[in-house]
């Protein structure tokens, strides 16, 4: 398939992992595994199937060094930096354009580098899957089969049943993002939706006609972007036109009132690591049920996940924890109540202490 | 009362506050209150009744510069240490001998600097009432009155009233070191016995005569010592005579078979400290009844101790748990449990991971 690109989106920049997930180093650029970066992970995964030249990262401008850093094996120019985000739409729309450039067959596999996906082979063989039905035009999405009414993410509905292969492809009837509770409460006893996960597949050319139609001012600055991009212009045009963009994701800007949607609902294991719990949950446990890394020593400590960047953390006769020791702040919340990081995080705000999100 | 001499004991060297209590830095001088270290809690207790030329600290060698550095008020020769600890008969005989030296009617109150005392004028009205018993020469101790079948004390048993003054004296019928915990639970249901404080008051000529009726090793080697003390002999006589004197507590080698002691019990809100709950059952508690210290952020946080030396903490969501970061290793246990700080200590020095306790 070598049409098929990876294009990773890796401009985030969230706090929920605080305080290892920082301003200056969020959470696709820390190793929670002690196996590689959220990043490398990404990468490594569609690795087998995907060469290097044709898998390009979007993210910050200010972590354009991290990502060739952390992936020093893809080609310079495949790491594109946004000058301020502007939302998912005009990143992917500026890669698919980039890759049409290159290729006018190509066909996008949008990914993402802070989520995690623990079945990795079958992930590999849902992308081949997406990318056969990508070529008949369709746009792909996968799927994931919700465990819980969330209202933080968005919904697709099912329609007819479109191919049956190994993984069946269904047409999606509706996006609804971020509903209430008790439509998340439907939703999922219905069976017949599944989460967004972010992660869409189409041939670049079907993409660009649904921006065309439905963000057509989106279209043109992007238009103006690529005529420049690879000449001395380059950064100057980028500069001057990326912030004057509409602020949108791909999914309310095109993917809700796009026409030939289809979903692939996939169990490959996936979390968006939305807290330090949902990392406990997807991280392998030793026997006692803890998830550890660093310099830590645990007496009858249970179902916890424990790490320390550089100094001992020290834990007797707790359970369903949370300990995070950032080397200049340590976090300390019970499991259940990691969403409320947040609360520390505005607290730090509110006294002026921003330097420990930086 | 000028004849009155206090002698701190400031020698001890406990994990039991494991991080923050280091070999280098033991309890006693930290500051836990932040009112200051709990050796100058331990003078500054006293100073209302005792001037400085009076006051007398006996601490290991190795801390005599840190006792100056606390205490600069005190004369340098006020600083006495001991080449390597040997209980506490030892120092408290030879502080003995060096106040019979000074004046020989000086009445001596052995204090210790790693003891709380919460109801510190009441502490010093029963100090000046044990004085006036001392002097009649009885050898005094202070009694605490047993809020549990504790079996890490020494425990004290009352006789018949022998004076009835604001706090009434006692003749002391038997000690008992560390009883078994059906013996510390009669102990506690009689209402007869008190805790050994470790807190004395007696004359210096009483004191002695004891240590040569029951230790006369011990008395003839502070005789040598003492006869050097001053002269240019001093330190290479301590040092030799020193370690060869016997490794004994005044308890044990003295107060069990004593002739004339007798016990004030008295309710001054004592503690030794022995742990991180202790800590935070004898101080002042917040409106959410936790003890907090430094650089610390809490958010629905109840009945816990947090401290930091340094690095920020952040606890959400926790109750009655103990959280002590000290800038090179952070300790998290519950309350109840805080006297297992001893497994973490063993596991450092089983792993070789010393430097943690230094």
């Amino acid at each position: 398939m070598s049409d098929l690109y990876a294009t990773i989106l890796a401009g985030g920049s969230g706090t929920r992992l605080w305080p290892r997930s920082r301003k200056s180093s969020p959470k696709q650029f820390l190793d929670f595994t002690g196996t590689g970066t959220m990043l490398q992970e990404a990468f490594s995964r569609v690795s087998p199937i995907i060469p290097p030249e044709r898998v390009w990262i979007l993210t910050g401008e200010r972590y354009v060094e991290t990502v060739r850093e952390q992936l020093p094996v893809l080609p310079a120019e495949n790491v594109v930096g946004e000058p301020v985000g502007r939302g998912t739409a005009p990143a992917i729309g500026l890669a698919a354009m980039l890759l049409q450039r290159k290729n006018p067959n190509a066909i996008m596999a949008v990914l993402t580098a802070d989520h995690i996906i623990t079945y990795k082979e079958r992930f590999r063989e849902v992308l081949l899957e997406a990318a056969w039905v990508a070529g008949k035009g369709h746009l792909v999405t996968l799927g994931i089969k919700p465990s819980r009414p969330d209202t933080g993410y968005g919904y697709i509905e099912r329609g007819e049943k479109l191919y049956d292969q190994r993984f069946p492809v269904y047409r999606v009837v509706r996006f609804t993002e971020k509903p209430n509770l008790e439509m998340a409460e439907q939703f999922v006893a219905s069976g017949n939706y599944s989460w967004n996960s972010g992660m869409f597949i189409w041939r670049v050319d079907a993409i660009l006609a649904e921006i065309e139609r439905q963000m057509s001012e989106l279209f043109d600055g992007l238009k103006q972007i690529v005529e420049a991009w690879g000449t001395d212009e380059q950064g100057k045009v980028l500069h001057s036109v990326w912030p004057t963009l509409p602020n949108e994701t791909i999914d309310f800007g095109v993917m809700e009132h796009a026409k030939d949607v289809v979903v692939i609902p996939v169990e490959i294991g996936w979390s968006d690591v939305g807290s330090w719990n949902a990392l406990w949950e997807v991280l392998p446990h030793d026997e006692s049920g803890n998830v550890v890394q660093g310099n830590v020593i645990l007496h009858d400590v249970g179902n916890s996940l424990v790490y320390s960047d550089k100094q001992l953390v020290a834990a007797v006769g707790i359970r369903d924890m949370v300990i995070v020791d950032s080397g200049d702040a340590v976090l300390v919340v019970p499991r259940s109540r990691s969403q409320e990081v947040k609360t520390i995080v505005n607290e730090l705000k509110r006294r002026g202490l921003e330097d420990y999100l930086l």
